[in-house]
């Protein structure tokens, strides 16, 4: 499927099309001249990235291969810095070379990163040449304080930004389609609900939220489970525009918003829940993680990780790490299994949502667009671009299986007051209808 | 909850009574008399049970705790030797002396299971102290011949002995229970259908069985989903019956029962499934699996895989290995992943169904008691008791946790011809119209 602004009109989307026609001019027919040189690297820059059906135009004119007819979009290199740069690395180049114009694409840029990623061979995690290629590369660990730059970073940026292109409420995770056609605003809202049947709630309890985003789903949990949350992140903009949502719509006496790391949490709640925060805790802290959980949990509590995830140990995509997500790491499902397994937690349900997020990503990169413009009068032409690339490969990393998302519900080994199956998820009624009577 | 024999009767059920009265009468108040070494083992044997509240007495009347009251029942332990070994191994010996009678139990069976499974520290897989105890017990490794020798021992020792507590259909494996009274024969139908399901089988399509028990699920998924079947085991017993019954319900053109290991599956289908057949293959081997199942799917093809786990790496119970399953080993869900991830396979679903295992055992142990005359007349006193102490064990083992029935449903990573939500699994409609159009 496409974005609708690409299927409609047939072309390029306005913040796209604008810099296409530029290189057309420049671009020479050279005809029967060769670059020995040039062709080679182009050839490694291919086969390293499988050979996928694109085509490569130089600024010299150099067009490999020369007939374009087999391939889905046309990429335009254009300058011989930039070609090493690809051949040197270009996971890491590709994606700054694109940002800074000097890689454009020709086409369709969905189409580009399906053909490519769906060519590309799988990177397994702990392979040396995964460091080798960065041996000055700075690392960013998901320390106390690493942590706090690593989230700023993303999340501080200015909450009109995320406005632009984000639903209503401001719900920056995968969404919860329960019919692929559902809007964005309905499927967030429908996520909210899932994940809140999913750990039980019951009036008068209480729940503990590790990276709570701008607040929604702890003020929806309060608002529509009655139940009282202490919401934990560290990223100021958030914390703050979430106190605000508190105030406006008297729950500041049921949702604390805590300015703090997960690592600080303190109390004991009747319930778990981590939505999108733990592609941001770094393979090395789960156990911390795990920890922490195994404090604040009460003995029949319930807990919920929405994550990103692979399946199987991947190195996260260099650009993406350096410029959009700066210590981030998604976890295989057995990674995950690290916070869990030392404390004796009891994997309830597991649930992948990954075509979800692909659609969810597809609203978000259509608002993006639709917005482009106002998004140029806040940022440089660079991270308009950078953007666009990053929701637009989340899209395609999604739909073609090369990322999931993992939705995983856990209790303590001897919690019985567990449901006795997942009817009640789906039915009329939710609560407590579904769940078992806990002296089985 | 009890089992209802203990429960509507308040008494042991006939089984189990009639051992009892004996050693009242052996049994010696000594008053005063001390047993220093007996009561230091004993304390050593209780500490090392975390110190459960039941109460031991000794062939020579010595009591610990010597107050009854507040334990929940009362181990005899006959003569010196028990004791010793009880103080070796208990985990190991304790299951060989009460099927031997050298052991025994008054009150509750179940009751006094959970107490001493309860208090019990968890053992991890991996430390040392696993493999000390026992530095010349053979290896009972799951290569080709050892795999044959191991399902042999436990699955070809009767057809007849196992149609007198399981249901109808013989299905050895957890069942489904969509209201948790059900009746067995009702769970098992439905567990089968839920596989069904979550596999989304379609007229005409192909299915391959990695261990197929008597051939229940084979025959239900031919007869009610219009699939043709090939399914593997390597009980002799079990495949001959299952064939039997093919032809009986006019099954065996569209159903083929193969005498072989699942290592040696030949061809593509559309569906694998293997339910409580990945206890018996050992983690050695799991990569082994993988590559079959990765040889033998489908580009489109839809896997499911249902067995006994743990919360983290635990060994076997050391009994229950030595003597009911050889070479068995139930994974945690991290190490099922050993299977998937080198395949690069999706977990789309785990679903933990260990409350139904509970209740499938009780329905089981419900009928070996009910049948137990019957049981007595085909095999010796030992075999009845271990047997009894296996299915009460296992009740115990799910009911407070320490065991987990994953129920986990996977994809090949490119998969997009799979269920948008699992609201089919639950809704009066299955199939397709849960399906995504495979086209996102």
């Amino acid at each position: 499927m496409r974005l609708e602004q690409t299927e409609s009109s047939g072309k390029p989307a306005s913040g796209r099309s604008a810099y296409f026609g530029v290189e057309k001019k420049r671009r020479m027919p050279l005809g029967g001249m060769s670059f020995a040189a040039e062709k080679l690297l182009l050839e490694k820059i291919l086969q390293a990235v499988g050979n996928p059906p694109v085509q490569i135009l130089l600024w010299n004119g150099l067009e490999i291969p020369t007939q374009k007819e087999s391939t889905v979009a046309q990429v335009l290199i254009r300058d011989l810095a930039a070609l090493l740069k690809l051949f040197f690395n270009h996971r890491l180049y590709f994606g700054e070379l694109y940002s800074a114009r000097r890689v454009e694409i020709q086409g369709d840029l969905l189409d580009f990163l399906e053909a490519v990623f769906r060519c590309r061979p799988l990177r397994r995690a702990n392979r040396s040449s995964d460091k080798l290629l960065l041996p000055f590369d700075e690392i960013r660990r998901n320390t106390l304080a690493g942590a706090r730059r690593n989230i700023r970073h993303h999340y501080d940026i200015g909450n009109d930004f995320y406005k632009l292109w984000l639903d209503e409420r401001m719900v920056y995770t995968c969404a919860y389609f329960q019919h692929p056609d559902a809007s964005l605003e309905e499927a967030q809202l429908a996520k909210m609900d899932h994940i809140c049947r999913k750990l039980n709630l019951r009036p008068g309890e209480t729940v503990v939220e590790a990276g709570c985003g701008w607040g929604a789903l702890a003020l929806h949990m309060a608002k529509h489970y009655g139940v009282t949350v202490r919401a934990y992140n560290i990223s100021r903009e958030q914390i703050s525009l979430a106190r605000e949502r508190a105030r406006a719509e008297g729950l500041d006496g049921k949702v604390e918003f805590i300015e703090d790391d997960y690592r600080h949490m303190r109390g004991k709640f009747d319930a778990f829940v981590s939505v999108g925060m733990l592609e941001h805790v770094g393979l090395d802290h789960y156990r911390e993680l795990g920890e922490v959980i195994n404090r604040v949990l009460k003995d029949d509590g319930r807990g919920l990780i929405h994550s990103i995830g692979f399946n199987f140990p991947r190195p996260m995509d260099d650009w993406a790490e350096r410029h959009i997500f700066p210590g981030a790491s998604p976890p295989s499902l057995a990674q995950m299994m690290q916070i869990l397994e030392p404390y004796d937690f009891s994997v309830l349900d597991v649930e992948n949502l990954r075509l979800h997020y692909a659609r969810t990503l597809e609203h978000w990169l259509q608002r993006y667009e639709d917005n482009v413009d106002r998004v140029s009068r806040m940022f440089d032409e660079n991270f308009v671009l950078a953007w666009r690339l990053y929701l637009a490969a989340s899209i395609t990393t999604f739909k073609i299986g090369k990322m999931q998302l993992f939705q995983l519900t856990f209790s303590r080994a001897s919690n019985n007051r567990i449901p006795w199956t997942r009817q009640y998820l789906y039915g009329a009624e939710c609560l407590p209808a579904g769940l078992n009577n806990g002296n089985l």
